[in-house]
């Protein structure tokens, strides 16, 4: 395969064995404390976490021994992505525990699958393809494994923060007044993709997906999607129904930029707000309460501090701001968290709200998104992605303007 | 909510009610018929098929009587979008018996779910929900009636096509030598969303994904992924592994462009050969074949013929031109079939392969897409959209240039 990285080798580069080998160590002590023989791995993201690899496989870790990938497409790129020793083609699916055998593995009689994502009508076929088999969810195990990330992963993430800092800095150039959301939008997307976004932003939630960007203003803000997030936006079709509408961008009005990039696999994720003139006085101390929250908990957060006490202290500042009812959404539209992991996902571990029972912990990478939406006039707010270190965070995203005026 | 459609109204229209109507009842037909007392539908994709919007809801089809939609967020949006008289909202997911049960819906004995796609763990919450009923898939019926388009789902392909063709006629004017196939990529992003494309392609098929565009330039084309299609490219991590990578473009090489926007739901997809100069003589004969493929295909298929002739028939035809062994993909990136239906997803019935036992009806919409991939060299095809008519194939797409030179 050729090696097509132009200027940008290092936004695209295979995963070290180093990592590979630690993932599988500590999955693999986890399987032993779940009293489980192995577990198959089949989500693209998950292979890709402990492979290396995302060509089309099965990935069989035992509790004991070598993990085996089992590729049905491609076998060449797969040998050339992972690090993994045992690589063999699989044909049919049915040959999986023929495949198994082969290498020395018995039939597994307790087994892991990510249940929270892998289709019923697949969990029926391996239930029948190993009848003595115990099937168990270790969704939440792989989850709280990814939480945890390594330099290697926090560096992924850095590089997409300079991404997010470019485009930033080069929309505040292109957006006039009249423009379309969607044409912003545009923007975003090219300029993503021509620094080497990866050209998707994974969520693992059950019906959940992005587009590259929200870009919502002035009462699109406001507007409220299915989307587990403070702002949906009209979107420019029920069919899809969230994001940048055709809607035109106007003066004096909050312009929401959600934007997302994903480097190596690694996603990151940054809001600002943008105006193009000045916001309304009340919108420009909602902005600014916003600001004060994140400086916060920016300030606050450590390894052992609780995620719901970090949410409880923003809810606190922003009862105090007077504006409680547009915390992180409105109405119906009101979400309950203020941050989350993120990671090969963009919905990952921790969360930071009130029923959460996690603490921080070093190694963490976090979104902080304060917000608040105020029916028919919009949304501001911040976010911003941190690394969990042992002396506080650490911010990653490296956008200094605050508000952005055009 | 704002109606926010700008100068394309029709690029952000309702389902009509007469669409839902249709489909709830065929769709009771089919469950009559599987003898089910009701169906459970789940993913977003089908739920806004069968109610017009994709907002969070569980919606229960019964055999009889009204459906039910339950709406977790947003019950406003989910209102002002369909068309159903029942719309309530849902709470926690405990609450769906109840629900049914305050509508005058006895719990089911037997339900169909979308097996497919709906996770394992969403399966094991509803059979713990509903402990007396028997559970079916019922995923190939979905596809099935989705598989036949009524005028309406024709003209939102046909708006699709639209974008697509002024896609391929400004970009023409925008590649020049030495741009990263990414940059490319990013272009047709911009056009795509400043022309209303809802900004996703929808695939059912378990861990498929798919950026707007492939734009596979020279040797790129014959880097084979894991997604199944003909081409797959490098992309530019191997955690996408697929699409446009910082290969930056040369002259007189092949650069296949594959193409999709979804408008009100419906996806047109496209795919055209462009170069900078010329093909050599070997690449533009291998494309003139898959021109003349294509051509004979539109003239031959009519309702009743089977989709495996129209594979034998292309197949035949790469065998006569002695491409056979480049006949969609090479090596191990060679798939089997030149074609699929396109619709809310991009991966819809039929397929064009050998081992289909589809044959084509009025109604369907499907995408042809002969290719070939020369390893090393690159790709060259086209790929059409068309409407099956008792006549034979309406063109939907309207790229008339076989091959776009710049």
């Amino acid at each position: 395969m050729a090696q097509l990285t132009g200027e940008y080798p290092e936004r695209n580069q295979k995963v070290p064995k180093t990592e590979i080998e630690r993932r599988i160590a500590l999955f693999r002590s986890y399987l032993m404390e779940k009293q489980l023989d192995g577990a198959f791995l089949l989500q693209n993201v998950d292979i890709f976490y402990f492979s290396g690899t995302i060509q089309g496989s099965v990935l069989f870790i035992p509790c004991k021994g070598d993990p085996i990938l089992m590729v049905q497409k491609s076998l060449q790129r797969a040998k050339e992505e992972s690090p993994l020793e045992r690589i063999v083609p699989l044909g049919a699916k049915g040959e999986i525990a023929a495949l198994l055998q082969k290498a020395g593995i018995s039939p597994p009689l307790s087994a892991g699958l990510e249940m929270d994502v892998v289709p019923a009508s697949i969990y029926f076929e391996y239930a029948g393809m190993f009848p003595n088999c115990r099937f168990s969810d270790i969704s939440g195990g792989i989850r709280r494994l990814r939480m945890i990330k390594t330099p290697y992963e926090v560096d992924q993430i850095r590089k997409a923060a300079r991404i997010l800092d470019k485009g930033f800095s080069e929309v505040k150039t292109i957006i006039r007044e009249g423009m379309t959301e969607l044409e912003v939008d545009g923007h975003l997307s090219l300029i993503a993709r021509r620094e080497g976004h990866m050209g998707v932003l994974r969520m693992r939630g059950w019906n959940q997906e992005m587009t590259y960007a929200h870009v919502l203003s002035g009462e699109s803000g406001s507007v409220t999607s299915f989307l587990n997030s403070a702002h949906g936006g009209s979107g420019n079709t029920p069919a899809m129904a969230q994001g940048a509408g055709f809607r035109k961008i106007g003066r004096n009005e909050p312009i929401g930029i959600d934007y997302g990039v994903g480097v190596n696999g690694y996603v990151g994720d940054e809001f600002r707000t943008l105006v193009i003139g000045d916001l309304s006085g009340e919108l420009k101390e909602a902005h600014h309460c916003a600001v004060e929250i994140l400086q916060a908990l920016a300030h606050a957060a450590k390894p052992g501090i609780l995620c719901s006490d970090l949410y409880h202290l923003a809810e606190s500042m922003a009862e105090k701001g007077g504006y409680r009812p547009f915390f992180e959404g409105h109405g119906e539209g009101q979400v309950n968290f203020l941050g989350h992991g993120i990671g090969l996902e963009i919905d990952e571990l921790p969360v930071i709200s009130p029923w959460s029972k996690a603490s921080l912990q070093e190694g963490m990478v976090i979104a902080i998104e304060p917000k608040f939406v105020f029916p028919g006039k919009g949304l501001v707010g911040i976010e911003d992605d941190y690394l969990v270190t042992s002396s506080g965070l650490e911010r990653l995203t490296l956008t200094d303007q605050l508000l952005i005026k055009i």
